[in-house]
């Protein structure tokens, strides 16, 4: 099967990565095309533009930032939009808000393409595994001709109707991360500062109710006040932030959310917005004393 | 190896049934007595005051419901303080405070006594099932010779120093358990008035880094708005509000925490105290639309 | 001095009334023409279109509902878009975001017309009595000009540089007095579910350093539950959110005004949206005990 | 008329000095005895103990810093309640809560004593002036008694009902206190960060419905990063726990006091708790950018 596969960051990188691998033909673009290099090692083509690969390709995949890239690589010069047409699929895995995934659903299939929305849930580590969560909605034949490439890149793939539901979901599992990482950090910090030990406060979350793989992935890199980047923490709080918007638009109030939005943006206040989001337990641990 | 027991709540009743299961012959009291009955039919002796379970048995274990009960149990007339003296062991099992568990270390070792707090992780489903996680400290020898007990009472037991520690310590998972469980509940109202399943919600939490038992476990019966009391809300609460006190003791600032304390204050005031803390998320639920 | 004036909700009604009051000749549009009405009695004209009103008056001033409101009476067939020029001067002194101003300086500097945007600090009764805060931004020399229609619509107007200041000003001020109208509902409950007279929390606020026009004006009424709508709570909630999405830009963690959010968020899910702001006491008082 | 006076930190030296002015025999005690020089030089007497005020003088108020060093000064060896006695009236003025209130109640009336709880509202500047307002509650004949004091103290005296009534409502008036001016500082460094004057911001507020004698005194000094203390930081931090304790016992839920109280807690860990509470705006303004 032959891809196209626009934007190659941590993770767009890691997923077409994974396509060639499992043999699929990948043609990669990249807004700095020097990164398309390594991709080019393993087999993959490059195009110089978005349109071009359209152009080549019947499938074509994107992973991008934020919203503005998402919007960028579709509407500006060059942009998938100057080719797509009838008979091609458009499949954007790049978390965004569900505005712009209707916004660019509207755009393809006015000119007769097909859309399907597919976030997925998991960072730099799923993605390499080929064990993300994919959230998909839109085009239904089109989600399963987008199948054989989903079961590459995750372990399971989710349909869930109309387009918008897929940014929607991802949101929420994103809100809920991020509200647990503050308790998280919370938690080890006043252990700490309360003069107990925040490795035995690990040991003793990990027996209970409440053991889950981030904690035991993060923790202890956390308690070391080490932070690599697989989730930047200014994209968690862009999630925070949506999910947010999102409880404004059906009334929905969620002071917990809130509260830890505000926790992250005092972290990307403290510098930390490159880091992992586990970075936040630094902005609950600043002190002077 | 024969105990004491004061306190057959909810919980007390499921360690000392275990106990009994496992051999050891155990001596129970409680406020109302005639809780005692289900135990005595199982072998269970009985004794009409704290002060008599402590005159006749070396050790006594104690599990009750809140610290003004735990220092009631002790100081009252007839309470431990009359017949503890040298030889003689208290194990306080209760989830009370730093202070609390120190009023009465310092009340049993002033009559040659000895202490060992040991509050646990889990609720009625584990303390059933003796997978309880204890959180001990105060006399390191006292705790050496608890371990029979705690091994049929738990799956594991940690001793964490001076006393104070076990009761810190078990404020602040129960801390981090209460604001999850904030995180948790509104994620299921946005997905559910977003328009999308929180059922499949479920489903991708449960493939995610975020999968704890937990939210398997409460998940389904939420989305049911079914609250059976395995940890009652009110206690819950009182849990963030001590935790909350120890940050504020340390000059730690937790707002998420403090936000999720609200939550809780707000069912409590729908009434709603004496069901499991997951229907707090009826709080985030409310509406009148 | 001859005026337009778009949008006669409770502010712009007032508003133009002054106007008329101290003989402006006003030609006035609103979407729903038959709000016109009484306006036409105190002497107004009617054009059938934002455009019309546009070509027939040099200043026009429009007061609406939100952003949304804002740019359609721009962007819209019909709207000013079609009709402004050079020589011509567009004063917007509803209140929306910072990036809703700058599409419209945009749009009509980019015909030759002049913008300022004004927003203004204050509900029904400052708009009623010319006692408004008003806060402007953008082309000078308009200012300079608009002063006239400004010293009868306001006490005090404010030059704050370019385009969007006004706008990033009022959201602050508005942010301020939701969080203050939190802090001030949380009083009142807490008093009364206390056991204390709400009343007499009030007479002590008014002796004291906080004593401040909002609570003298609004307490009394807030204690009896009544909120007959000067500034609609769903409005107050708007500039929160945009108020926080400013802090987002910015890096500002704003957790007080992250939390009065959705308390406002609480009280529309309670069916209070249309109610003045101070209706926000309801989500508070809310129990079921 | 002749009165005890113990305690002389800020509040009660100022106190003190105003009774002496307006012509009371004043006996005082301060821990730090040598804190009384002053007032020894403007005609005050001087007791070596709590004990020998009370035995020396039929009224004896005090004024001391928080509750533990309310419950001292009665319980403590040469305390207050040694010479306590039918005819002497004692009232307490610090600012503690209801329950400790109740207690030293308790104790007073036990030995035949009176007591008036007065907590006041108000700090440095209206002690000096004589300008506090007094919130007093517990026996009314005595209140009666105290008024020639009161008014010398106070501008205006309110009896709320039964001793602990004067605690909470102090609580209640500082807790909105504590959260308008977490709204002002952020208010104030939201201007600041998004480009606009926060001195500017200070002058639309003077003119707006929020006008406040506390914005007014403190804004131009917090925009100089200016906190000389005229009410600690840590002590108003106290008085937000305390008033969230009482919404605890009530199941009111505070949501903005809550977030109020831990940007407070941030505050004491950046080493502030000594400087004046509106210092709690430097820990809105941290960044490292």
């Amino acid at each position: 099967m032959e891809v196209g596969f626009l934007g190659l960051g941590i993770m767009g990188k890691a997923m077409s990565m994974n396509l060639l691998k499992h043999g699929f033909k990948v043609t990669v673009w990249n807004r700095t095309l020097s990164k398309c290099d390594e991709l080019v090692e393993h087999g993959a083509s490059v195009c110089e533009s978005p349109a071009l690969v359209i152009k080549k390709c019947k499938y074509t995949i994107a992973m991008l930032s934020d919203p503005c890239a998402a919007l960028s690589v579709v509407f500006d010069k060059d942009g998938v939009l100057e080719q797509i047409c009838e008979g091609k699929g458009y499949i954007d895995m790049s978390t965004v808000d569900a505005e712009t995934s209707l916004k660019i659903n509207e755009a393809i299939t006015g000119k007769g393409g097909r859309f399907v929305e597919g976030p997925v849930s998991g960072s730099k580590k799923p993605a390499e595994d080929g064990q993300l969560i994919i959230l998909a909605a839109g085009d239904k034949a089109l989600f399963e001709e987008s199948l054989p490439a989903f079961d590459v890149l995750g372990k399971k793939s989710f349909y869930l109707g109309q387009v918008g539901n897929g940014a929607k979901m991802k949101l929420i599992v994103n809100m809920i991360m991020g509200s647990m990482m503050n308790a998280f950090s919370e938690g080890l910090v006043l252990a700490d500062k309360s003069g107990l030990s925040s490795d035995t406060l690990l040991d003793i979350l990990d027996l209970g109710a409440m053991t889950n793989p981030m904690f035991k992935g993060k923790g202890p890199s956390m308690n070391k006040s080490s932070y690599p980047p697989a989730f930047p923490l200014k994209h968690q709080q862009k999630d925070m932030r949506l999910a947010l918007a999102l409880g404004d638009e059906n009334a929905v109030s969620m002071p917990v959310a809130a509260a830890a939005n505000e926790a992250f943006k005092k972290a990307r206040s403290l510098g930390l917005g490159d880091l992992d989001f586990s970075a936040v337990i630094e902005a609950v641990k600043f002190s002077r004393e």
